[in-house]
């Protein structure tokens, strides 16, 4: 029987039903497993993960084919800098419609090529084929890091970090802000901050923030079993977003996503070298609130925005979502 | 401009064209890359490889979505096993058309746990989102071994191996035999003995038999810049397949793929100890030819029959070639 929409969540739930609970060869113990965390341990200190997107779902005619291409490495190295990790190697898998046209795949490999020497990842592999459907591409990322971080650590009395500025990308998608839509086509997320703040030990959880502070944040406090209370006066924000009307500029930094940016909770007492990390590799870095035992995460003085969906982009976002 | 089709070697040519030649991260050297195996080496003895399904392209109506989740598992696995290694981990890609029918992913994901199951991988991650488009959906899988095989080892007086039967996917998929139906849904690569094999230090040189013996030996021997003499009265067959006439059986052998067996070559003095571990891991092998040092590849009495194309299976075969 056809039954309704079923979200990202349900449907990883009926693959691991049936999935072997165990392969033949132990995996590391640790907390990072699907669907928990950015990418998965594969062995001590490696982890893997995967990202894909299709034609007209997760980009349209604003970006070329060399920013889908760059994208793709993007947001893979977004989820193994949230680990703490540092990108090693990738597998690509694409699908292109018939008749494949040599100009789109040179695009697309230029701005792959460009992605993947920006994170540092060699691509060593892959698979394509034609088809009759939309452009789908596939990107498997393996990383290694000295200290792998996960979404579990966070304890009350810890700050709240975010690096960089939030709610670009939804400024371009929605306001046209350039900026805000380069940011949207080629996102440049802080992987080497990520690895160094594991690295340091600075950090007691961390991921990546590519659906909106509003339901990240509340995953890593799920995960971690505590709450957060959060300052809307202190998020990060360019000049075209702090230029924003107040509700709408609120919307646009909490309720979107596609920021790719690092979320991440340390304890007091690493907030100044977290600041001198942050301004030797030019990151910016920004205490938004604090981790509550209390398990609720709130917004100081103001209610979470309804999140914001647009049929592009849904890297990442429950299917079942209404828009 | 659009070009005609490109072939998937242009198109991994055009990737690689752009990609980083060197990661930050060196890889072990060895001549295991993209496009010349069946997996790429990420590290010492350890593979990674990838393959991608697409609905209306790599499956009919004659698959179950259970058939479908499994042959994702087994196509991966075979590419493993080929380069003597066992699988150990895979993440997961699927993109389902809207409404995401809940029967479709439960099925896909039993048969996928069973082909996961069956293999000794264990699923650790993923991703997934909806789309317009057909059902795609992709896995990669990593393995690990004592002893890397590649392509390239063959040597001159090798005598030329295969697993199992040829021409059963094809006699299936043309001739309606039921047990070839069954292989062309369900394959059961022998990946114990591609690893054993590899264990024990027998083969020289081993791949995969996805697209037919007379292309896959033709990329063995130029990989190993060797030629071959192939015994066509050698080549093991079902019943089904020994039945049909003798042209006919010859294509089904090796004109059209699907085989998912084991093709190596090994020095003579290894055909003892190859002969006794086929018999204790019950996964028949046949000594089928020889390794030559002129390149030419060749049928003793016979020209190659012309490939078989059809739109449904291509796993893995060049997307320009005619059908």
């Amino acid at each position: 029987p056809m039954a309704g929409d079923l979200d990202e969540q349900r449907i990883i739930e009926l693959v691991l039903q049936h999935g072997p609970p165990q392969g033949r060869h132990p995996l590391p113990d640790h907390p990072a497993a699907l669907p928990g965390d950015d990418a998965a341990l594969f062995a001590p200190q490696r982890v893997v993960t995967t990202d894909l997107m299709v034609e007209g779902v997760h980009w349209d005619s604003r970006s070329t084919e060399g920013d889908v291409g760059y994208k793709l490495a993007a947001v893979n190295a977004s989820d193994i800098a949230a680990m703490g990790c540092r990108p090693t190697w990738a597998v690509l898998t694409l699908s292109l419609p018939r008749p494949v046209a040599a100009a789109w795949v040179e695009g697309f490999a230029r701005g792959l090529g460009e992605g993947l020497g920006a994170f540092g990842a060699r691509l060593i592999g892959g698979d394509t084929t034609a088809s009759p459907g939309p452009v789908f591409a596939g990107l498997t990322m393996a990383g290694e890091g000295s200290a792998v971080v996960g979404r579990d650590g966070a304890r009350p009395g810890d700050r709240v970090w975010v690096t960089g500025t939030l709610g670009d990308a939804a400024a371009g998608f929605f306001d046209g802000d350039p900026a805000g839509l380069a940011w949207l086509r080629r996102p440049r997320p802080p992987v080497e901050l990520g690895a160094a703040l594991a690295d340091m030990g600075l950090v007691h959880a961390m991921m990546d923030l590519s659906d909106g502070l509003a339901r990240d944040l509340a995953r890593l406090c799920a995960r971690s079993e505590v709450g957060a209370v959060v300052d809307p006066s202190l998020l990060p924000a360019s000049p075209a977003v702090a230029a924003l009307p107040a509700a709408r500029r609120l919307q646009r930094q909490v309720a979107f996503g596609e920021d790719y940016q690092l979320l991440f909770t340390a304890p007091p007492a690493a907030e100044r070298a977290i600041r001198r990390l942050g301004s030797v590799l030019d990151v910016a870095v920004s205490i938004i609130g604090e981790v509550r035992a209390e398990p609720a995460v709130c917004l100081q003085g103001a209610e979470w925005p309804e999140p914001m969906f647009d049929h592009f982009p849904v890297t990442g976002r429950p299917e079942g979502a209404a828009r």
